[in-house]
């Protein structure tokens, strides 16, 4: 048995690969089998996260298994799907079985966080990197999509942001800080909490759903894109968290908020008349701005002057040449 | 705009991405959504492709775009599966819009040929590789597996074997030949045909299936594994085709054949009364042995003796360091 027939073998034993509910087929043959309910339709995303690019690499192999599946199943949130299954495709320069007794640790407890169950995937030799594709399923005719978004509505988010972008200098080593600052930052950067249970509230009220993965301006682009409709945001609602404020200040923790990206906190547009009955059940929305007519989006400073930048996505912290 | 945004748009924008049967969203939100009917299961599969590793780099990026779709597809007609989508994950070192023009040419080409739409992928800077995800579908409980081979059945394949291992050097430039070789070997290397139709075929005849990557013996084996009993192979009736003996000789083309891989023929399990409707149906099945009660897989001469080898798969013609 070779190398890779061993690693296949040793993710096969793994607790996430075991099935769970709506799993007809896992791990073994040449394909899975998921089983989708009448009524229901299966949402499907694909992530790849490369070595040098995505994450440093060298980087601690129980924290990129567990973040990497969290955040490819963020994109189920943002349907309003319920997770059910994952697939892996791992590239490795060398297995070492320290290495993936770790990743597959992290991606274990993160499988059973979100319950999804492993039921495929590829191991080959090259330079390292992870291709994940995530399945969930979602009623017919309920899936959230990007392009509902109405003038009127509210632009909201599900939390805090800007933690992500704030933890880079940490995660790459760059800057220290305090325990009390660097804990809640870097565990929102490994460890990201996909929002289910807020998208699945959302299926039927909110009109645009994604989550922030490039940054609150150019995510909002994306809303304001596909729904044909102009976003304004207001800098001065911004959710920024204590840690964050302690560690960059008002203005860069601000900037982080708006522009940093990897928040992985769902972004939604919500006509006025449901916000009541979501903030009742204790969901923790915040709004930021509305949407109106036009196209693009717009960032006003307190005294409602634009003050919009030019809007980039996140830019991944290094480029391979 | 930025590079990778401009590469996705282009694939957004490609004939295959442009929906089908079964996808109620495709590209260009957080996740894909398929319909699967009542009746019916999801089947899926996913095959990474690394340069340099499974195949040669550079190298002709149409053919490229053909094969690897041909490749990951096949695994869907080995459970005798309908193709519906398809997602893309790309890693690219530099982007050309001259190879990405042609990669989607082939890519499209071999889409158009298996009916499937492309639904989603990502897009990332890196060394080049790709990861293709599969779905098709199949009606409940007729999905074909690996672990329902019984004693006395036949063992089957779906056509000749040994083209793809022998095209191989010829792909890797080693050796050349005359057209009337080389074009029936490298025909079948960069353009393998999936057997959707067989596969459907064998539906509720067949009692085990998969398609032959690693070469004939290595997929016995795993058929013998997961169906808990012993084949035996006999050396005589391997099907070889004219090229392959014309360009490797009987003994070397034998080779091929039994431990080549590549050929993405359907290999297959049957109970002997299944086979005279199949032959009147014009299936060019090809019985080479069968099962009996045991483990493992025996090869035999024509006069019955174990000539069995050690049992390797296909080994990749370079692993990168």
């Amino acid at each position: 048995m070779g190398e890779f027939e061993l690693i296949r073998n040793f993710f096969a034993a793994a607790p996430c690969a075991q099935g769970g509910e709506g799993v007809a087929l896992g791990i073994g043959d040449d394909c899975a089998l998921l089983a989708v309910p009448p009524g229901e339709q299966l949402a499907i995303s694909t992530d790849t996260l490369v070595a040098g690019v995505h994450f440093a690499d060298p980087c601690d192999p129980f924290l990129l298994g567990q973040r990497s599946l969290a955040v490819a199943v963020s994109d189920l949130a943002a349907m309003g799907a319920t997770p059910v299954a994952f697939t892996l495709a791992l590239t490795l320069p060398t297995g070492t079985s320290d290495w993936l007794e770790a990743f597959a640790r992290g991606l274990n407890l993160m499988a059973q966080n979100c319950r999804v169950a492993l039921v495929g995937g590829d191991t080959t030799r090259g330079p390292l990197s992870l291709t994940m594709t995530v399945f969930g399923r979602v009623p017919t005719g309920l899936a959230l999509t990007r392009s509902g978004a109405r003038p009127g509505d509210l632009l909201c988010v599900g939390g805090e942001l800007g933690n992500g972008a704030g933890a880079l200098p940490l995660v790459l080593g760059q800057r220290t800080a305090d325990a009390a600052i660097a804990e809640p930052l870097l565990a929102h950067y490994w460890s990201p909490q996909p929002q289910l249970a807020l998208g699945q509230a959302l299926r039927g009220r909110a009109t645009a759903v994604l989550d922030i993965s490039d940054g609150l301006l150019a995510d909002c682009g994306h809303i304001a894109l596909a729904s044909k409709v102009g976003i304004r945001v207001e800098r001065s609602r911004l959710p920024l968290s204590k840690a964050l404020l302690a560690f960059l200040g008002q203005s860069d923790a601000e900037q982080a908020a708006l522009s940093g990206g990897d928040d992985y906190v769902l972004a939604f547009t919500l006509p006025p008349a449901e916000l009541p009955s979501l903030l009742a059940d204790g969901w923790p929305i915040h709004v930021l701005g509305q949407v109106v007519a036009g196209q693009g989006v717009i960032l006003l400073d307190a005294d409602g002057h634009d003050i919009t930048p030019p809007i980039r996505g996140y830019q991944h912290f290094r480029e391979t040449p």
